[in-house]
Protein backbone atom coordinates (compact mmCIF):
# COMPACT_ATOMS: atom_id res chain seq x y z
CA UNK A 1 0.00 0.00 0.00
CA UNK A 2 3.25 2.47 -0.34
CA UNK A 3 2.30 3.47 -3.50
CA UNK A 4 -1.35 4.64 -2.24
CA UNK A 5 -2.55 8.17 -2.04
CA UNK A 6 -2.54 9.05 1.50
CA UNK A 7 -5.88 11.02 2.68
CA UNK A 8 -6.58 12.58 5.97
CA UNK A 9 -10.32 13.60 7.66
CA UNK A 10 -10.96 16.78 9.68
CA UNK A 11 -14.38 16.68 11.14
CA UNK A 12 -15.23 20.47 12.62
CA UNK A 13 -17.76 20.25 14.88
CA UNK A 14 -18.61 21.21 18.45
CA UNK A 15 -21.27 18.37 18.22
CA UNK A 16 -18.90 15.41 18.34
CA UNK A 17 -16.86 16.88 20.97
CA UNK A 18 -19.55 17.96 23.66
CA UNK A 19 -20.86 14.34 22.57
CA UNK A 20 -24.08 15.44 21.43
CA UNK A 21 -23.44 14.02 17.86
CA UNK A 22 -22.40 9.93 16.91
CA UNK A 23 -19.65 10.61 13.92
CA UNK A 24 -20.98 8.46 10.98
CA UNK A 25 -18.94 10.31 8.15
CA UNK A 26 -15.21 8.94 9.44
CA UNK A 27 -16.90 5.02 8.53
CA UNK A 28 -18.70 6.29 5.51
CA UNK A 29 -15.64 7.98 3.98
CA UNK A 30 -13.02 5.48 5.17
CA UNK A 31 -14.82 2.69 3.49
CA UNK A 32 -15.18 4.54 -0.23
CA UNK A 33 -11.43 5.71 0.26
CA UNK A 34 -10.36 2.63 0.85
CA UNK A 35 -11.96 1.39 -2.59
CA UNK A 36 -10.44 4.01 -4.51
CA UNK A 37 -7.08 2.92 -3.25
CA UNK A 38 -6.93 6.24 -1.22
CA UNK A 39 -4.89 5.45 2.23
CA UNK A 40 -6.59 7.06 5.17
CA UNK A 41 -3.75 8.00 7.31
CA UNK A 42 -5.39 10.42 10.39
CA UNK A 43 -8.43 11.79 11.23
CA UNK A 44 -8.83 15.28 13.17
CA UNK A 45 -11.86 16.09 15.58
CA UNK A 46 -11.23 20.18 16.49
CA UNK A 47 -14.06 22.78 17.96
CA UNK A 48 -15.86 25.78 15.46
CA UNK A 49 -12.69 27.89 16.73
CA UNK A 50 -11.00 29.59 13.70
CA UNK A 51 -7.08 28.88 15.19
CA UNK A 52 -7.65 25.17 15.80
CA UNK A 53 -9.33 25.02 12.45
CA UNK A 54 -6.72 26.88 10.41
CA UNK A 55 -3.90 24.92 11.99
CA UNK A 56 -5.08 21.75 11.37
CA UNK A 57 -6.00 22.34 7.81
CA UNK A 58 -2.47 23.59 7.19
CA UNK A 59 -0.97 20.73 8.67
CA UNK A 60 -3.12 18.03 7.69
CA UNK A 61 -2.73 19.14 3.48
CA UNK A 62 0.87 19.57 4.46
CA UNK A 63 1.15 15.86 5.63
CA UNK A 64 -1.13 14.03 3.21
CA UNK A 65 -2.06 13.88 -0.89
CA UNK A 66 -5.70 14.99 0.06
CA UNK A 67 -7.66 16.74 3.14
CA UNK A 68 -11.51 16.02 3.42
CA UNK A 69 -12.95 18.41 5.90
CA UNK A 70 -16.88 17.89 7.53
CA UNK A 71 -18.99 20.23 8.70
CA UNK A 72 -18.96 23.73 9.39
CA UNK A 73 -20.62 25.34 5.65
CA UNK A 74 -24.00 26.54 6.76
CA UNK A 75 -25.37 30.02 7.39
CA UNK A 76 -25.22 30.40 10.89
CA UNK A 77 -22.27 31.85 13.24
CA UNK A 78 -20.77 28.71 14.28
CA UNK A 79 -20.24 27.69 10.17
CA UNK A 80 -16.42 29.05 10.08
CA UNK A 81 -14.93 26.81 7.92
CA UNK A 82 -15.10 28.23 4.43
CA UNK A 83 -12.87 31.41 5.52
CA UNK A 84 -10.53 29.46 7.92
CA UNK A 85 -9.82 27.39 4.99
CA UNK A 86 -9.14 30.74 2.88
CA UNK A 87 -6.61 31.89 5.36
CA UNK A 88 -5.03 28.71 5.64
CA UNK A 89 -4.41 29.28 1.99
CA UNK A 90 -3.77 32.67 2.40
CA UNK A 91 -6.17 33.88 -0.30
CA UNK A 92 -9.52 36.23 -0.24
CA UNK A 93 -12.34 34.74 0.98
CA UNK A 94 -14.91 36.17 -1.84
CA UNK A 95 -18.09 35.50 -3.52
CA UNK A 96 -18.29 32.60 -5.67
CA UNK A 97 -20.28 34.63 -8.84
CA UNK A 98 -22.19 31.28 -10.18
CA UNK A 99 -23.21 29.83 -6.37
CA UNK A 100 -23.77 33.43 -5.37
CA UNK A 101 -26.65 33.52 -8.61
CA UNK A 102 -27.71 29.94 -8.31
CA UNK A 103 -28.66 30.51 -4.20
CA UNK A 104 -30.62 33.86 -5.45
CA UNK A 105 -32.56 32.35 -7.67
CA UNK A 106 -33.37 29.59 -6.10
CA UNK A 107 -33.94 31.23 -2.50
CA UNK A 108 -35.55 34.42 -4.38
CA UNK A 109 -34.20 37.62 -3.55
CA UNK A 110 -35.90 38.36 -0.64
CA UNK A 111 -34.98 35.31 1.12
CA UNK A 112 -31.30 35.50 -0.01
CA UNK A 113 -30.45 37.35 3.17
CA UNK A 114 -26.87 38.08 4.56
CA UNK A 115 -26.37 34.83 6.43
CA UNK A 116 -27.42 32.58 3.59
CA UNK A 117 -24.93 35.02 1.21
CA UNK A 118 -21.98 33.73 3.27
CA UNK A 119 -22.53 29.93 1.68
CA UNK A 120 -21.83 31.50 -1.86
CA UNK A 121 -18.70 32.75 -0.22
CA UNK A 122 -15.69 30.67 -1.06
CA UNK A 123 -11.66 31.48 -1.10
CA UNK A 124 -10.44 32.43 -4.49
CA UNK A 125 -9.89 29.73 -7.07
CA UNK A 126 -12.01 27.13 -4.98
CA UNK A 127 -13.75 24.61 -6.98
CA UNK A 128 -17.62 24.30 -6.12
CA UNK A 129 -18.91 20.47 -4.99
CA UNK A 130 -22.59 20.59 -6.17
CA UNK A 131 -24.99 17.82 -4.00
CA UNK A 132 -28.10 16.58 -5.31
CA UNK A 133 -30.03 17.46 -1.80
CA UNK A 134 -29.12 21.57 -1.34
CA UNK A 135 -28.67 24.21 -3.53
CA UNK A 136 -25.34 25.28 -1.65
CA UNK A 137 -22.36 23.25 -2.55
CA UNK A 138 -18.90 22.45 -0.49
CA UNK A 139 -15.42 22.95 -2.64
CA UNK A 140 -12.72 22.03 -3.08
CA UNK A 141 -9.04 24.04 -2.93
CA UNK A 142 -5.54 22.40 -3.67
CA UNK A 143 -5.88 19.02 -2.26
CA UNK A 144 -8.38 20.60 0.61
CA UNK A 145 -12.13 19.26 0.02
CA UNK A 146 -14.60 20.82 2.06
CA UNK A 147 -17.64 18.87 2.74
CA UNK A 148 -20.99 19.44 4.57
CA UNK A 149 -21.00 17.32 8.34
CA UNK A 150 -25.15 16.54 7.57
CA UNK A 151 -24.74 13.10 6.89
CA UNK A 152 -26.94 12.50 3.88
CA UNK A 153 -25.18 15.92 1.85
CA UNK A 154 -21.68 15.14 2.69
CA UNK A 155 -22.48 11.65 1.09
CA UNK A 156 -23.99 13.37 -1.80
CA UNK A 157 -20.65 15.39 -2.18
CA UNK A 158 -18.47 12.83 -1.75
CA UNK A 159 -20.07 11.10 -4.63
CA UNK A 160 -19.58 14.09 -6.86
CA UNK A 161 -15.81 14.52 -5.62
CA UNK A 162 -14.83 10.95 -5.73
CA UNK A 163 -15.10 11.40 -9.87
CA UNK A 164 -12.50 13.69 -10.11
CA UNK A 165 -9.96 12.10 -7.54
CA UNK A 166 -7.01 10.07 -8.74
CA UNK A 167 -7.16 6.27 -8.67
CA UNK A 168 -5.05 4.07 -6.83
CA UNK A 169 -5.11 0.20 -6.24
CA UNK A 170 -8.37 -0.40 -4.36
CA UNK A 171 -7.72 -1.37 -0.95
CA UNK A 172 -9.72 -4.77 0.05
CA UNK A 173 -10.51 -6.68 3.57
CA UNK A 174 -10.56 -10.39 4.22
CA UNK A 175 -11.71 -11.64 7.47
CA UNK A 176 -11.85 -14.88 9.61
CA UNK A 177 -13.56 -15.43 12.65
CA UNK A 178 -13.41 -18.36 14.98
CA UNK A 179 -15.68 -18.88 18.44
CA UNK A 180 -14.36 -18.77 21.71
CA UNK A 181 -10.76 -18.27 20.40
CA UNK A 182 -8.68 -16.08 22.76
CA UNK A 183 -6.01 -13.56 21.32
CA UNK A 184 -3.22 -14.45 23.82
CA UNK A 185 -3.32 -18.10 22.23
CA UNK A 186 -2.90 -17.05 18.77
CA UNK A 187 -1.01 -14.03 19.14
CA UNK A 188 2.59 -15.72 18.38
CA UNK A 189 0.84 -17.49 15.53
CA UNK A 190 -0.82 -13.79 13.93
CA UNK A 191 2.55 -12.19 14.82
CA UNK A 192 4.33 -15.14 12.44
CA UNK A 193 1.71 -14.47 9.90
CA UNK A 194 2.16 -11.07 9.65
CA UNK A 195 6.05 -11.61 9.23
CA UNK A 196 5.07 -13.42 6.44
CA UNK A 197 2.92 -11.16 4.70
CA UNK A 198 4.99 -7.85 5.09
CA UNK A 199 3.08 -6.50 2.52
CA UNK A 200 -0.44 -6.69 4.27
CA UNK A 201 -1.97 -4.92 7.40
CA UNK A 202 -3.10 -7.89 9.92
CA UNK A 203 -5.37 -7.50 12.65
CA UNK A 204 -6.93 -9.14 15.44
CA UNK A 205 -10.56 -8.22 17.06
CA UNK A 206 -11.64 -9.45 19.88
CA UNK A 207 -15.67 -9.92 19.44
CA UNK A 208 -18.49 -9.79 22.22
CA UNK A 209 -22.14 -10.75 21.61
CA UNK A 210 -24.42 -12.56 23.35
CA UNK A 211 -24.46 -16.24 21.85
CA UNK A 212 -20.88 -16.26 22.60
CA UNK A 213 -17.50 -14.31 21.95
CA UNK A 214 -14.12 -14.86 19.85
CA UNK A 215 -11.82 -13.42 17.49
CA UNK A 216 -11.50 -11.57 14.24
CA UNK A 217 -8.49 -11.68 11.82
CA UNK A 218 -8.51 -9.10 9.37
CA UNK A 219 -6.04 -8.84 6.41
CA UNK A 220 -6.28 -5.41 4.55
CA UNK A 221 -4.34 -4.42 1.70
CA UNK A 222 -3.93 -4.47 -2.48
CA UNK A 223 -2.19 -7.25 -3.34
CA UNK A 224 -5.28 -9.96 -3.69
CA UNK A 225 -2.92 -13.13 -3.75
CA UNK A 226 -1.83 -12.00 -0.47
CA UNK A 227 -4.80 -11.46 1.03
CA UNK A 228 -6.01 -14.86 0.25
CA UNK A 229 -3.33 -16.68 1.26
CA UNK A 230 -2.95 -14.50 4.79
CA UNK A 231 -6.65 -15.73 5.60
CA UNK A 232 -6.03 -19.40 4.88
CA UNK A 233 -2.80 -19.42 7.30
CA UNK A 234 -5.44 -17.65 9.35
CA UNK A 235 -7.94 -20.06 9.18
CA UNK A 236 -4.76 -23.19 10.30
CA UNK A 237 -4.32 -20.76 13.10
CA UNK A 238 -7.66 -21.24 14.22
CA UNK A 239 -8.26 -24.79 13.37
CA UNK A 240 -4.89 -25.01 15.57
CA UNK A 241 -6.98 -24.13 18.35
CA UNK A 242 -9.37 -26.82 17.64
CA UNK A 243 -11.67 -24.25 16.68
CA UNK A 244 -14.02 -24.14 13.26
CA UNK A 245 -12.83 -20.84 11.44
CA UNK A 246 -16.08 -18.93 9.77
CA UNK A 247 -15.30 -16.96 7.12
CA UNK A 248 -15.53 -13.00 6.53
CA UNK A 249 -16.64 -10.74 9.95
CA UNK A 250 -18.66 -12.25 12.74
CA UNK A 251 -22.21 -10.70 12.95
CA UNK A 252 -23.14 -8.74 16.01
CA UNK B 1 -15.84 27.13 30.55
CA UNK B 2 -12.26 28.44 30.19
CA UNK B 3 -11.90 27.32 33.74
CA UNK B 4 -12.67 23.82 32.56
CA UNK B 5 -9.61 21.24 32.66
CA UNK B 6 -9.00 20.41 28.92
CA UNK B 7 -9.00 17.02 27.66
CA UNK B 8 -8.14 14.97 24.43
CA UNK B 9 -8.71 11.52 22.70
CA UNK B 10 -6.47 9.51 21.08
CA UNK B 11 -7.63 6.49 19.18
CA UNK B 12 -4.99 3.62 18.12
CA UNK B 13 -6.83 2.02 15.78
CA UNK B 14 -5.94 0.81 11.53
CA UNK B 15 -9.96 -0.62 12.01
CA UNK B 16 -11.30 3.06 12.30
CA UNK B 17 -9.19 4.02 9.25
CA UNK B 18 -10.30 1.35 7.50
CA UNK B 19 -13.73 2.25 7.98
CA UNK B 20 -14.10 -1.57 9.55
CA UNK B 21 -15.14 -0.43 12.86
CA UNK B 22 -17.70 2.45 13.90
CA UNK B 23 -16.13 4.51 16.69
CA UNK B 24 -18.67 4.34 19.67
CA UNK B 25 -15.78 5.02 22.19
CA UNK B 26 -15.63 8.99 21.51
CA UNK B 27 -19.57 9.50 22.18
CA UNK B 28 -19.00 7.94 25.42
CA UNK B 29 -15.30 9.74 26.81
CA UNK B 30 -17.05 12.97 25.50
CA UNK B 31 -20.93 12.54 27.16
CA UNK B 32 -18.48 11.55 30.35
CA UNK B 33 -16.10 13.81 30.33
CA UNK B 34 -18.64 16.91 29.90
CA UNK B 35 -20.77 15.54 33.22
CA UNK B 36 -17.31 15.46 34.51
CA UNK B 37 -16.86 19.24 34.09
CA UNK B 38 -13.92 18.59 31.61
CA UNK B 39 -13.43 20.38 28.27
CA UNK B 40 -13.08 17.84 24.91
CA UNK B 41 -10.92 19.89 23.09
CA UNK B 42 -9.78 17.79 20.07
CA UNK B 43 -9.57 13.93 18.92
CA UNK B 44 -7.20 12.50 16.59
CA UNK B 45 -7.31 8.86 15.27
CA UNK B 46 -3.87 7.40 14.26
CA UNK B 47 -2.69 4.06 12.84
CA UNK B 48 -0.90 1.67 14.37
CA UNK B 49 2.11 2.87 13.88
CA UNK B 50 4.84 3.82 16.41
CA UNK B 51 6.22 7.12 15.10
CA UNK B 52 2.69 7.87 14.31
CA UNK B 53 1.57 7.28 18.32
CA UNK B 54 4.65 8.56 19.90
CA UNK B 55 4.45 11.96 18.32
CA UNK B 56 0.82 11.78 18.56
CA UNK B 57 1.04 11.25 22.37
CA UNK B 58 3.54 14.10 23.03
CA UNK B 59 1.47 16.65 20.79
CA UNK B 60 -1.62 16.05 23.08
CA UNK B 61 -0.21 15.61 26.66
CA UNK B 62 1.56 18.79 26.21
CA UNK B 63 -1.50 20.91 24.71
CA UNK B 64 -4.09 19.36 26.79
CA UNK B 65 -4.92 18.52 30.73
CA UNK B 66 -5.66 14.85 30.06
CA UNK B 67 -5.22 12.62 27.35
CA UNK B 68 -6.96 9.42 26.88
CA UNK B 69 -6.27 7.04 24.51
CA UNK B 70 -7.79 4.00 23.29
CA UNK B 71 -6.96 0.74 21.38
CA UNK B 72 -3.78 -1.54 21.35
CA UNK B 73 -3.34 -2.67 24.47
CA UNK B 74 -3.55 -6.51 23.39
CA UNK B 75 -1.69 -9.32 23.46
CA UNK B 76 -1.07 -9.17 19.47
CA UNK B 77 1.51 -7.75 17.55
CA UNK B 78 -0.35 -4.61 16.32
CA UNK B 79 -0.91 -3.64 20.22
CA UNK B 80 2.14 -1.49 21.00
CA UNK B 81 0.43 1.70 22.81
CA UNK B 82 1.98 0.53 25.59
CA UNK B 83 5.83 0.45 24.66
CA UNK B 84 4.61 3.43 22.57
CA UNK B 85 4.09 6.01 25.35
CA UNK B 86 6.98 4.27 27.20
CA UNK B 87 9.06 5.86 24.26
CA UNK B 88 7.13 9.29 24.64
CA UNK B 89 8.13 9.79 27.87
CA UNK B 90 11.19 8.58 27.36
CA UNK B 91 11.14 5.96 30.45
CA UNK B 92 12.26 2.02 29.98
CA UNK B 93 9.22 -0.49 29.61
CA UNK B 94 9.20 -2.94 32.13
CA UNK B 95 7.32 -5.55 34.01
CA UNK B 96 4.58 -4.65 36.65
CA UNK B 97 5.54 -6.80 38.76
CA UNK B 98 1.63 -6.88 40.68
CA UNK B 99 -0.05 -7.24 36.80
CA UNK B 100 2.16 -9.89 36.28
CA UNK B 101 1.28 -11.84 39.28
CA UNK B 102 -2.30 -11.37 39.08
CA UNK B 103 -2.01 -12.66 34.65
CA UNK B 104 0.09 -15.61 35.63
CA UNK B 105 -2.47 -16.08 38.62
CA UNK B 106 -5.47 -16.02 36.69
CA UNK B 107 -4.44 -17.59 33.67
CA UNK B 108 -2.03 -20.52 35.09
CA UNK B 109 1.48 -20.63 34.59
CA UNK B 110 1.19 -22.47 31.25
CA UNK B 111 -0.88 -20.32 29.54
CA UNK B 112 1.35 -17.02 30.64
CA UNK B 113 2.97 -17.06 26.93
CA UNK B 114 4.96 -14.26 26.05
CA UNK B 115 2.21 -12.52 24.20
CA UNK B 116 0.55 -12.23 27.63
CA UNK B 117 3.61 -11.52 29.09
CA UNK B 118 3.24 -8.26 26.79
CA UNK B 119 -0.20 -6.79 28.96
CA UNK B 120 1.92 -6.87 31.76
CA UNK B 121 4.62 -4.58 30.84
CA UNK B 122 4.06 -0.67 31.27
CA UNK B 123 5.81 2.26 31.56
CA UNK B 124 8.38 2.79 34.31
CA UNK B 125 5.71 4.48 36.93
CA UNK B 126 2.56 3.84 35.04
CA UNK B 127 -0.09 3.14 37.49
CA UNK B 128 -2.63 0.24 36.42
CA UNK B 129 -6.57 0.95 35.77
CA UNK B 130 -8.66 -1.93 36.28
CA UNK B 131 -11.39 -2.83 34.75
CA UNK B 132 -14.76 -5.48 35.95
CA UNK B 133 -14.28 -7.20 32.54
CA UNK B 134 -10.67 -8.01 32.07
CA UNK B 135 -7.58 -9.22 34.39
CA UNK B 136 -5.30 -7.10 31.61
CA UNK B 137 -5.47 -3.29 33.11
CA UNK B 138 -4.95 -0.07 31.49
CA UNK B 139 -2.63 2.67 32.98
CA UNK B 140 -2.18 5.82 33.85
CA UNK B 141 1.44 7.83 33.38
CA UNK B 142 1.58 11.69 34.49
CA UNK B 143 -1.53 12.53 32.47
CA UNK B 144 -1.59 10.42 30.06
CA UNK B 145 -4.65 7.69 30.27
CA UNK B 146 -4.30 4.29 28.07
CA UNK B 147 -7.64 2.18 27.98
CA UNK B 148 -8.52 -0.59 25.79
CA UNK B 149 -10.32 0.09 22.01
CA UNK B 150 -13.08 -3.04 22.80
CA UNK B 151 -16.21 -0.20 24.06
CA UNK B 152 -16.83 -2.71 27.14
CA UNK B 153 -13.86 -2.14 28.34
CA UNK B 154 -12.97 0.87 27.78
CA UNK B 155 -16.38 2.11 29.56
CA UNK B 156 -15.28 -0.13 32.96
CA UNK B 157 -11.65 1.50 32.53
CA UNK B 158 -13.15 4.84 32.23
CA UNK B 159 -15.37 4.13 35.48
CA UNK B 160 -12.23 3.30 37.62
CA UNK B 161 -10.77 6.18 36.36
CA UNK B 162 -12.83 9.20 36.58
CA UNK B 163 -12.99 8.91 40.29
CA UNK B 164 -9.41 9.94 40.20
CA UNK B 165 -9.85 12.67 37.56
CA UNK B 166 -10.48 16.32 39.30
CA UNK B 167 -13.99 17.82 38.67
CA UNK B 168 -14.86 21.14 36.98
CA UNK B 169 -17.83 22.57 36.64
CA UNK B 170 -19.85 20.07 34.72
CA UNK B 171 -20.80 21.23 31.13
CA UNK B 172 -24.58 21.29 30.82
CA UNK B 173 -26.46 21.52 26.85
CA UNK B 174 -29.92 22.63 26.36
CA UNK B 175 -31.49 22.60 23.16
CA UNK B 176 -34.72 23.54 21.55
CA UNK B 177 -36.17 22.53 18.18
CA UNK B 178 -37.98 23.45 15.49
CA UNK B 179 -39.84 21.52 12.53
CA UNK B 180 -39.72 23.17 9.38
CA UNK B 181 -37.05 25.69 10.17
CA UNK B 182 -34.49 27.31 7.78
CA UNK B 183 -31.02 27.79 9.30
CA UNK B 184 -30.87 30.97 7.13
CA UNK B 185 -33.79 32.06 8.37
CA UNK B 186 -32.64 32.11 11.67
CA UNK B 187 -29.03 32.51 11.50
CA UNK B 188 -28.97 36.32 12.13
CA UNK B 189 -31.20 35.80 15.23
CA UNK B 190 -29.41 33.46 16.57
CA UNK B 191 -25.93 35.21 15.93
CA UNK B 192 -27.44 37.53 17.96
CA UNK B 193 -27.86 35.41 20.85
CA UNK B 194 -24.52 34.02 21.18
CA UNK B 195 -23.29 37.80 21.43
CA UNK B 196 -25.69 38.14 23.99
CA UNK B 197 -23.98 35.04 25.88
CA UNK B 198 -20.57 35.02 24.84
CA UNK B 199 -19.91 32.57 28.18
CA UNK B 200 -21.81 29.71 26.11
CA UNK B 201 -21.40 27.80 23.00
CA UNK B 202 -24.74 28.02 20.76
CA UNK B 203 -25.04 25.46 18.00
CA UNK B 204 -27.55 25.14 15.12
CA UNK B 205 -28.14 21.34 13.78
CA UNK B 206 -30.50 20.72 11.01
CA UNK B 207 -32.00 17.22 11.31
CA UNK B 208 -34.13 15.69 8.49
CA UNK B 209 -36.11 12.30 8.97
CA UNK B 210 -39.39 10.88 7.46
CA UNK B 211 -41.92 12.69 9.33
CA UNK B 212 -40.37 16.17 8.23
CA UNK B 213 -36.85 18.34 9.00
CA UNK B 214 -36.33 21.34 11.00
CA UNK B 215 -33.44 22.91 12.92
CA UNK B 216 -32.26 21.96 16.70
CA UNK B 217 -30.50 25.02 18.41
CA UNK B 218 -28.27 23.70 21.25
CA UNK B 219 -26.52 25.95 23.97
CA UNK B 220 -23.83 24.16 26.07
CA UNK B 221 -21.84 25.50 28.84
CA UNK B 222 -21.55 25.78 32.65
CA UNK B 223 -23.85 28.45 33.72
CA UNK B 224 -27.14 27.24 34.42
CA UNK B 225 -28.78 30.59 34.27
CA UNK B 226 -27.65 31.64 30.86
CA UNK B 227 -28.10 28.44 29.42
CA UNK B 228 -32.02 28.66 30.39
CA UNK B 229 -32.42 32.69 29.77
CA UNK B 230 -30.36 31.54 26.31
CA UNK B 231 -32.88 28.74 25.24
CA UNK B 232 -35.73 30.93 26.13
CA UNK B 233 -34.28 33.48 23.76
CA UNK B 234 -33.82 30.42 21.02
CA UNK B 235 -37.54 30.01 21.81
CA UNK B 236 -38.88 33.37 20.81
CA UNK B 237 -36.73 33.48 17.90
CA UNK B 238 -38.65 29.77 16.22
CA UNK B 239 -41.77 31.42 17.64
CA UNK B 240 -41.15 33.79 15.60
CA UNK B 241 -41.18 32.08 12.52
CA UNK B 242 -44.53 30.80 13.16
CA UNK B 243 -43.51 27.49 14.28
CA UNK B 244 -44.51 25.89 17.87
CA UNK B 245 -40.80 25.38 19.07
CA UNK B 246 -40.22 21.88 21.13
CA UNK B 247 -37.86 21.31 24.16
CA UNK B 248 -35.04 19.24 23.60
CA UNK B 249 -33.59 17.71 20.64
CA UNK B 250 -35.84 16.21 18.15
CA UNK B 251 -35.89 12.10 18.53
CA UNK B 252 -34.25 10.68 15.01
Amino acid sequence: MADNPTAAILIIGNEILSGRTQDVNVKFIAERLAALGHKLEEVRVVPDVPARIIRAVNELRAAYDNLFTTGGIGPTHDDITSECVAEAFGVPWQKHQATWDALERHLGAENFNAARQRMAMMPRGAVPIPNAISIAPGFSIGNVHVMAGVPKIMQSMFGTLEQKLGRGTPISMRAVHGLRIKEGSIAAGLGAIQQRFPMLDLGSYPFYRESGGGVAIVAKGTDAAALDAAIAEAELLIVSQGITPVRGEPAI
